[in-house]
């Protein structure tokens, strides 16, 4: 049960400050000196070193997921038991269903609130892709880059890695690959974080929400099968 | 004693950094060049990394707070004895006021001193948020933002963490809160810091500054709680 | 053999996600708002930190080293066997060029992929230098930039240091040679991270691809041997 | 002698690194693109993240000190012995000089090499304040944020502070130290790395050198003097 709150509560966090930090502060126009806004190299830290702090909250007690590919990955990798599987997604999903519930209400308090919307911190493809990549090259990029999250995830937490510093590997892994993929689809990587916002958008935002939910899950499937091999003595050991 | 110039000095490195950094550095134009200046991303780090530095250094003799909001927040979770938490508290508002003095002490030294003040690091609501939100979004993010802090505080210095990572989880995380709120209200959740520049400017920024007591302790004080759900086991075994 | 599949993937992902924070979000323009991109501060995070990620994720199976440079370097001072370097070299090269075709492919789905090339992420000198540096200018600081990295890394790994934190070190100094020195050569350190985009790109890519070679493995062979003497006790020890 | 090669080469790569990151890469103009700069965040963070990996890699043979008010510091906490101070300080200045020199090589292959010289990385106050900042201001910054500066420093490394972590705290509270300073004199903090490039660029930059080294000597030594007091009992168990 704890470990069920501290997973919804960590995807709440994560959403709530991931997708905040675009929401209200990636460009912050001042006038009479420019735009002082954090950029997409702001947005990338706000996720990333917010998953840093996360892991090391939550990470005694649920193992912080906070993320569907990534409670598959564990899974595919055999390190995490089939029952639970549900629980944690079910969790999970409310958790960044909540988060962005409670943006759109700070949003509320802003001058121009008739205009505000979750649409900038949803994730898409093809025309909404913030870049206009298209479908193809967001399902490789998903795919791949929560194979990589994965990858590091499964490396930086076996018995071979030194231990405490998994956190700070696997957060900031998190921050390059939105450094990196942003323009392409806004990075989810995560099927939870994908969903939230898109439940308050719908239209185009439900309609292409399978891509986010197929590709992580299917890239750290395939990382949880590779890590198998690459940390095959350690989980044993374990 | 040593506890209490701890939290005070503590407290003023804090907002010499923090606010300092928001005071020379957000912009900087240099002629024929643009503006070099570090923008809200910088000033998010200063106040997040300054906190980093001063968990390990001064974490083992005070628990290094310099927040009422945290202190309130462990109070809450039955870690900190209440017998300490006035003497705690104002250390605290006497370094945070000693620190935004020294700001205006070398602010004297720029060629436009006449103008300058320190209106820019306040924190505020409705016309004095930076980016005009109101009061009612101001209170729910200064809430929620000491409620997710306090949150990553309790659960990093809970025995089921691993020791010592606690500094690096407590101080990213409160850069993340700073991407994401600044332009809300400037993000305080830390009644402290809020006084000194406040003292020194009067006027609205005193009158605002109940909210800034008012929602991180209520924050705070909420996680406090929680904490005593989601850490049981191990606050009573440490 | 898992070692030598830790260094392909491990190159592999470095590249991706270096070279694609490059190509994707260095500049990234938004109609009405300005330019959000990462510019080379975020490259250099990226390249950096996806460091720090790889350290911890491969490091107890091969050492991470994805890069040449680092494992002559390494083999100079005394700390890396002669016969597993040739296929060390080779299963870095296969991943480099592996992560730039992922790159190209992605860049398909990009609207103007007509236009698209990895010219902007590959090393270069004279015309080719991002700030038009001549081939001395480039030749010096690679070599030097590489001695740096090798000191820094044969100094964090040896016995005197603090064990764990390698990763950290070794990530983040990778990020300050690339906040310095992107202007003059775009900033290898590398040899195979140099050798990817170039095979794509072909023609002058190709032509002065020795001198990433050559001055990164000088630099990082002169590290190796300086830390024979620095590090001697301890490595005698080890 | 090998702490003194460590010290000489340690202070070498911070001035190549921080000034050089100042030099090449603060501004960085694409045609079509605008600037790609790192701006002062990126200074600041080349400043900082070099000491963290030198920490790592030299604390263990001479303290990584890198800087005279560093060693002042210490010795005024009694934690470092008088007879050692000259070689140290002087094997910090040859470090500095010869980084400075290095970095003056590697621009003399730049196409307006005529024009170039290390005016921008030096450190001063008055008319030559990157922010018109008056010596006042400068003085009082300066001895203010070395005192910052060795707090965290000798509080990080007391054996109160959890072991390991002192090089991320020291290294990422200079970060913070020149987010906050830069425009007020380029940000010292460090006698030998204001002494580098001054001797290159004579004139003002010699006749301003005083301050660099009188202040942050103060502020260092008046740390290491409250260091008695603060981590008394620490200091005599270890």
């Amino acid at each position: 049960m704890k470990a069920l709150v501290a997973e919804a509560l960590g995807t709440f966090i994560l959403v709530v400050c991931g997708c905040g930090a675009a929401a209200f502060a990636a460009s912050f126009p001042v006038e009479g000196v420019g735009d002082l806004g954090i950029g997409l190299h702001g947005v990338s830290f706000a996720f990333g070193l917010v998953i840093v702090g996360c892991v090391y909250a939550f990470g005694g007690i649920s193992g912080c997921h906070l993320n569907p590919a990534v409670t598959a990955g564990l899974f595919a990798a055999g390190r995490f038991a089939s029952s639970k599987v549900p629980g944690y997604v079910i969790a999970q999903v409310i958790g960044a269903i909540a988060g962005a519930g409670c943006l759109l209400l700070i949003l509320q308090g802003h001058p121009d609130a008739a205009s505000v919307s979750l649409e900038g911190v949803a994730n898409g493809y093809g025309e909404h892709s913030p870049g206009r990549y298209s479908m193809v090259s967001g399902f490789v990029s998903e795919a791949l880059f929560t194979f990589i999250f994965l990858t590091v995830i499964l490396g930086a937490t076996s018995p071979s890695a030194p231990a405490g510093f998994a956190g700070l590997a696997i957060g900031l892994t998190l921050t390059v690959l939105l450094l990196v993929g942003i323009p392409i689809t806004n990075l989810s990587v995560n099927p939870a974080r994908s969903t939230g916002p898109a439940l308050f958008i719908g239209g185009w935002a439900i309609g292409q929400l399978w891509l986010f939910w197929v590709a992580p899950i299917v890239g750290g499937g395939l990382a949880g099968l590779l890590a198998r091999f690459l940390y095959a003595e350690e989980t044993t050991a374990s």
